[in-house]
């Protein structure tokens, strides 16, 4: 009765993802959420994860390019990727985003910390093997970050398709911790006579460098004005994933 | 025979991780290194790293600061963490950095691609049990970064050096990636009319934020000056790596 109770509430919980221990966190809970909004923005502000896998027991920690759509986490790989034949029958992954935001300078060493944003998200991680759902994804993968470019561009060929894995992890929990504060230590070690404070921490786009090969007048279009040099990368692609949804 | 010749050959091997199945480079190998000081140099640009693990057959991927001496990496966490049972005893770990350095856009979607350094590291992770080793690593995590910052600080006390779990990995083997470099289809796809280009990002400094508590007359210290608002950090990190090992 209690666990059809707790199944019940999970499954009426619409903004949140369901918690357990595997993705509760254990420690400075203050800094810890497990709402889809916190996590989905998190996610969207960063085109870099860590992908965690095991095989035969050993663990990887693969960095590669990843995009969201809904509940669903996309990343892609050549078809000769280590992971690829554990991924037809499905494999437990964990997938993280995490930012360092901050450098966080206390009084003493115990409290020196970094301010960070950071989303844990687990579940099943599958080769999409169905053709229309694969060719989507790899349009998706373009326009998720520049709004309409696949159109443009040279057309897929059905090679290219077959070369490319392209893997889809529908979120069965995630977590996300945030600390985004100055130092914590002013009650406690005040009076200690040193410099204590936060060095702040951003990336940041820089000026387009074009093809030495662009063919003579081409300019860079409009669609790609959002990562106007100096702008930072995490607003940008919050940015972009809002555009993507509002057109798809 | 030919076992113990391959294994004398890894262990002549002064300046490159030894390479077996589970480092060795799957795809893209012309981006790829086994050498130590490639390996360094990408570790040493970061303070933060993802590092995989496995509890029961489920992978975590947790990002965590880390910081390298010779060829051991550490980080630390809170005692109640939640693999710090495994780590009694030892568990294969990977610990990877990954720093995204341009957002490539060609004239197909199969060739875009981003601009990366990528570090991968395997080994045994284990709790440093050896107090005056634990002490140490606690000292060095401050000083790697903010050179002799450690003896400015309110001394650490018994029960934070308790509360606090410190873990070394030496690395057995590891693997470097990096991508630095423009679009790589003008051959194939440059007469195609769209714009193709790097978009390079970098993580860069800004104003410090000092304690809103801070002691009157506290300036900055020149320790910092590294961290100046505008650099590079994975550069500043560079340096600071250096001016450790230099000072230890």
């Amino acid at each position: 009765m209690g666990f059809v109770l707790f199944a019940w509430m999970n499954i009426m919980s619409e903004t949140a993802f369901p918690i357990s221990d595997r993705n509760r966190l254990k420690r400075a809970h203050e800094r810890g959420s497990y709402d889809h909004a916190t996590v989905f923005a998190i996610l969207d502000s960063q085109m870099l994860c860590h992908v965690a896998y095991v095989i035969d027991g050993q663990p990887y920690c693969t960095p590669t390019l990843f995009w969201r759509e809904g509940q669903t986490l996309y990343w892609h790989g050549s078809s000769a990727s280590r992971m690829l034949r554990h991924l037809r029958v499905g494999t437990p992954t964990c997938l993280t985003v995490a930012q360092l935001d901050g450098l966080v300078l206390a009084r003493s060493g115990f409290n020196h910390s970094a301010n960070y944003r950071s989303a844990m998200c687990f579940g099943t991680a599958r080769l999409v093997e169905d053709m229309a759902l694969k060719e989507h994804a790899l349009l998706a993968v373009v326009d998720r970050f520049y709004p309409n470019r696949s159109a443009a561009l040279r057309a897929m060929t059905a090679q290219e398709i077959k070369a490319t894995s392209v893997i889809a992890m529908p979120i069965e929990q995630a977590s996300a911790k945030v600390r985004a504060k100055n130092v914590g230590d002013d009650e406690v070690d005040g009076q200690h006579p040193v410099w204590a404070g936060v060095l702040p921490v951003s990336t940041i786009v820089g000026a387009e460098q074009p093809s030495p090969a662009l063919l003579a007048g081409l300019e860079r279009p409009t669609n790609l004005d959002a990562y106007a040099p100096g702008r930072r990368l995490d607003e940008v692609l919050i940015e972009m994933q809002a555009a993507y949804e509002d057109a798809h």
